[in-house]
Formats: structure tokens, sequence, C-alpha cells
């Protein structure tokens, strides 16, 4: 049986279509929503289940409200061989993120290298779904992103960093590939909201309450608006410094701090041609992860695993299945989603 | 009292002159003997005492044994807009990284960005000393090195990848500068050496022995040669998974498990001009540091810290002091090494 009493399946063109419906039924220029589809639809085949469907609803509230632009395109604002920053109008983040990686691509076409930074964006998906886009030119790639504060500064009381997440992805031979996809926080927010929908505890670490206490409840981190405190255990002086360091990288827009009020995404997209520093280096690359993944594994079960292995692994399983497997609760809350948008809910397996 | 029986102090000038002594006695070219000596001066000026006249004694052995060459320069082998490879003909490490990272400053000043990659280069001492550079142009920075395999890959009993250290530099205003030099392990290697030479034992968590169980003796990190295993701790998924994704960013070199014979060290070097993506960076930067400085800390007594505060802080108690203070098991191994190679001991304050 492939589904137990939690859980359904939903074949991947069900999940595409209804995702594209929403977003047009909620207001979203047609290739726009398709664009914010893809990402959303990418997070969920490659096991990243906080970024798809569970964020769908969230995109078509802030196009319905008017937070986030339905219609437009994002514009060039300063440009040089190797760079160029770009003013995201406030549309949606994928549409910014695919406008300014495809820049990059570009641009490392001609100067080997290109770095994009997008002002005025949205959330944008998986940061990998922008790295990818430079591998499937044979490019490596790097994406980053700001978020809301979540996250404290060491030695801070106060949450005003955000989760900063980020992809590199880096091309080996045959089509395998290095794809790291993560955010700088012990854990991405999605992951905490995916346990309230599962009404399931986090584990011990992941967050704290009010009082600054760790706690097992996901709610005391996404009930509590702009003072909630995604906590990176500060014992962690590497995380820490990690996060502390990334502001600058997506310097064109709002700090985290700054973004808890209106939308002040900032976004970097780097590609760069592995070709101007070796030659072979998809080889090389595979050598290396071939090497890594032969390692004697600490648990004889488990094998040694590469950055992308996860996600390929899951991506082979919901190709076996025909479908994605969904936890209920999250399916329950498209149907009711689909019926306010007055779309087509999804069909199961 | 400025001095305790553990330590002594020594003027700035002096620790420079014994460096370029001991080099230029060990055979080294005399420009390239200085430059290394800037490098490891300015680790000990601004606290990083792992990485200073603590290495001195390994760039001498690796002159004298003809590992390292003492002679000779850079050569470009390939070059874009906004890119160079660069084959560092195994000289010194900071021979190879000023030349790379002012290759980079030049690209950055004509195409926004600048990222250069070496090959064939050795130990460049701090990482931050190139990103530095690049500050010290106006220019944002960036700087990664792989090591010698330290620490294990996800899942893996194996030690194959790096400490892998990395600096990101970016200028405020009024000399203000946000400066990050880190290892991607729970700390870099040089600070269990230093907690040998100090016979004190390391905390938990540092390294493991043999058994692969965290151990408190640093010898258990240091002496066990191209077996020894420095450990991040695996319950620490973003670290790691950090340092697997390095490699791939010094794609011209060996990757770390190579590393254990020969010199094959790779290294990048990133400028990038912050006047591409936004008008008054400086002041953008300046303000989202103060603020973090101004955060409520968590601990009374100890204040907010923005990454390059503690070297800050580290410099102007130098400056103050008039010197550097060192333990005296330290400068103990550097009289013997001084009579070595008949150069004048360091004079105390």
């Amino acid at each position: 049986m492939s589904t137990d009493s939690l859980h359904v399946q939903i074949p991947k063109a069900e999940v595409l279509k209804f995702c594209e419906a929403c977003m047009q039924s909620a207001g979203a220029n047609k290739d726009h929503g398709r664009q914010l589809s893809e990402v959303l639809f990418a997070a969920d085949y490659r096991g990243h289940f906080s970024h798809g469907l569970n964020r769908l609803p969230m995109y078509v509230r802030d196009i319905q409200a008017k937070i986030t632009e339905k219609d437009g395109e994002p514009q060039i604002l300063k440009e040089s061989a190797g760079t160029a920053w770009v003013d995201g109008k406030n549309l949606l983040g994928p549409v910014v993120g695919n406008f300014c990686m495809d820049l990059a691509i570009k641009k490392a076409k001609d100067a080997g290298i290109g770095w994009v930074v997008a002002k005025g964006s949205n959330h944008y998906g998986i940061a990998g779904w922008y790295s990818l886009r430079a591998l499937d030119q044979g490019l490596m790639g790097i994406s980053m992103t700001n978020t809301s504060p979540l996250s404290a500064p060491t030695r801070s009381k106060e949450a005003v960093l955000g989760t900063n997440p980020m992809s590199f992805s880096a091309p080996g031979k045959d089509g395998d590939s290095f794809v790291l996809d993560m955010a700088t926080t012990t854990v991405a927010l999605g992951k905490i909201e995916m346990q309230k929908r599962k009404n399931e505890k986090m584990p011990l670490g992941w967050g704290q309450g009010a009082d600054g206490v760790s706690s097992e409840d996901p709610r005391d981190v996404t009930d509590r608006g702009d003072a909630f405190n995604l906590l990176e255990d500060q014992r962690l002086p590497v995380v820490t410094r990690v996060t502390d360091s990334l502001p600058w990288l997506k310097f064109s827009a709002g700090f985290s701090a700054a973004l808890i009020t209106g939308p002040m995404f900032g976004q970097m997209f780097a590609a760069i041609n592995p070709a101007c520093f070796c030659d072979g280096f998809e080889d090389r690359l595979s050598d290396f992860m071939g090497m890594l993944r032969g390692l004697d594994p600490a648990e004889a079960d488990k094998p040694v695993l590469v950055a992308g292995d996860p996600e390929r692994q899951h991506m082979a399983k919901v190709d076996k299945d025909g479908g994605i497997t969904y936890h209920k609760n999250l399916i329950t809350s498209m149907n009711e989603l689909a019926a306010e948008l007055k779309v087509t809910p999804m069909k199961l397996l």
C-alpha cells in the first residue's frame, strides 16, 4: 500500500496545475503564477515540504492583500560586466529570482562570473531553485536571501537577523551534481511550520518560547508574530557567525530587522563558469563526490551522503510512486483554499 | 604590571623583524619573507595567536625542506573580465594570496567583481588578511582556502574534508568594518595547537581520539599525523554541510583528502565593489552594525559583538600596552628557533 491513514499521494502534474490555478484566481499574472508554482512544486518534489504547498496560502494572501504586485517586470538599475543591481518591483520572489539568475548566467558566459543583487523582492521559495537554474547551463550557482528577523546575533537577547538561506550548486559528470540548500539557523522556519501542521512536537533546540527557554511546541515560534525568536543554539559560534555575515551579501535591500513591515527582501544570485578555473571540472567533482560516498559510514546502513543526494533519493521515490506523498492535514487545508478560490481541488493518486 | 609569570610582551616591530629574519635565514626571497611575516604579525596583532608566531616554524621547515619554493612568481593561467586562474608555483601562501587578491581588486574596479582561484599554493595564514586587502580599497572581500583533511563528512567515520577557513570583509563608514574570519569546523586546528603549547586541556567537542570519542587532550588531534580526525560535532548539520559545500569553491586545486602528501592548496579570492549594488553602502552597513551593537545583551556586561569587534578590541589593547602579549612557552620555542637560524631573538618590552 502506498499510503497510510495520515498520508495521501498526489500526481506531480496535479500539484503544479493546482498552484497555478490558485495563483491565477488570486489575481497574479499567469506567467508569474506559473513561475511561482514551478518553485513550490520543485520544493515538494525534492522533499523540502516546508517550502512547497505548505507556503502556497502565504503567496496567495500576499497577492490578495496587494503586499506583492501581481503584474509588471523587474528592472535593471545598474550594470557592469560582471554585476547587476535589479529592482524586483515588489513582484513575486520567483519572478525576480529567475530574472536575476538568468542575467547572472548571461554575464557568466561573457565575463566568467555574474553576480546579481535584487532589492524589492519577496519570498522566493527554495534557494536551491536558483542555483539549479545555473546548474542547468553547466555553471555553478549561488543564491542567498534574507528573511524576516528570526535569530539573535551573538550575545543578544533579541532576534534581528534572518534564517538567511543559501544554496550552492555545481555540476558533476553524467548528470550528477552537488546541490546544497540550507538555512543558516538550526532549521528553516518552514520545518517548524510543518510540525505545527502535523500537530507534532519539535525537537528541543529548534526554537524557544517567549521566556527564552528552548521549547518543544512549534506554536511558541510560529504564533508570536514579529516577536518570535527562532534560536540557533548560542553555543554554536560557527552558525551564529555565518548568520551574522550574510547581510552584507545582500546589501541592496533592507536588513532582516527591517523586514517586519513591508516587503524589503534582498537576494543575491551568482553564476560562475568552472571552465574559467580548470579543465574537466565535472570529472573532478564527480571523483570527489564518489570518494565521499565510498567512505566507511559511521552506521553501516547509512551511507555517506553528498549535498543533493537526499533530494535525488526523494525524487526517485516520487517517480516510482507516481506521485508526491503529503500529510493529510496539509491537503485538507489545500482543499479549503481551493473552495475559497473556486479552484478544482487536487485529485489523489 | 603588564605581564604575569606566564606571559611576556614584545613590541610590534620586533615581531615583524624577527619573522622576516627567520624566513630570510631559512632561504626565502626577501620580499616573499616580508609578505609572509606581515600576515603572521597581523594574526597576532588581531588576536588570532594560532596563526601568528605559532606557525612560523612550519613555514621555515617548508622552505628548508623545499616543500615550498623560496623564489619565483605566481602565473596567470587563464583570465576573463571577472575571473582569473592562477598557478601559485608552490610559493609561500601569502605571496600567492596577495597576488590573487590584487588581481581580484583590479578586476572588481573594472567589472564590478573579481573572482580569482589559485592552485599550487601553500598555507596562507589568516583568511582575513586577504579580505582585509580588498577592504583597504573600499571593496568587499572574500577569501577561502582548503586545508589538510581534518573533518569527517556527514555520516562518515573518516576525516577527508578540511577545516576550510573563510573570511568576508565589508566597509562601513569612518573606518568601521565587518570582518569575519573563521574556520568551518568547531575550531581551527591552530587553536588546538595553542592548547598543546600551553600544556592545557581542550574543551570536549573540539576534537576526538583515535577511538572516535571526544577528547580533552590536544595531542590526540595534533600528534596523530595524517590519521588525526578533528571533529566537528556531527549533531551540527549546518556546520557539516557548509564544510561539505566548500571544496567546489576552490575547484582548481586538490580536494582536502589529497592534501596529505605534497602542496596542493587551493584558494579563492573575490573582491566586489558595493557601489555596483547600492548608494551609500558604507552608511547602510554602519547603521546595521550600530543597531546590532545596541541590542539588549543576554549578559549585561557582555555587549553584542559584530564580526571584527574582538579583533579591534585586541589591537587597541596591544597599542595601549605598547606590545603583543605572548605565552612564555611560545617565546621559548621562538628563541630556540632563533638560535638554530642564527637570528637575533626578539627583545621583550
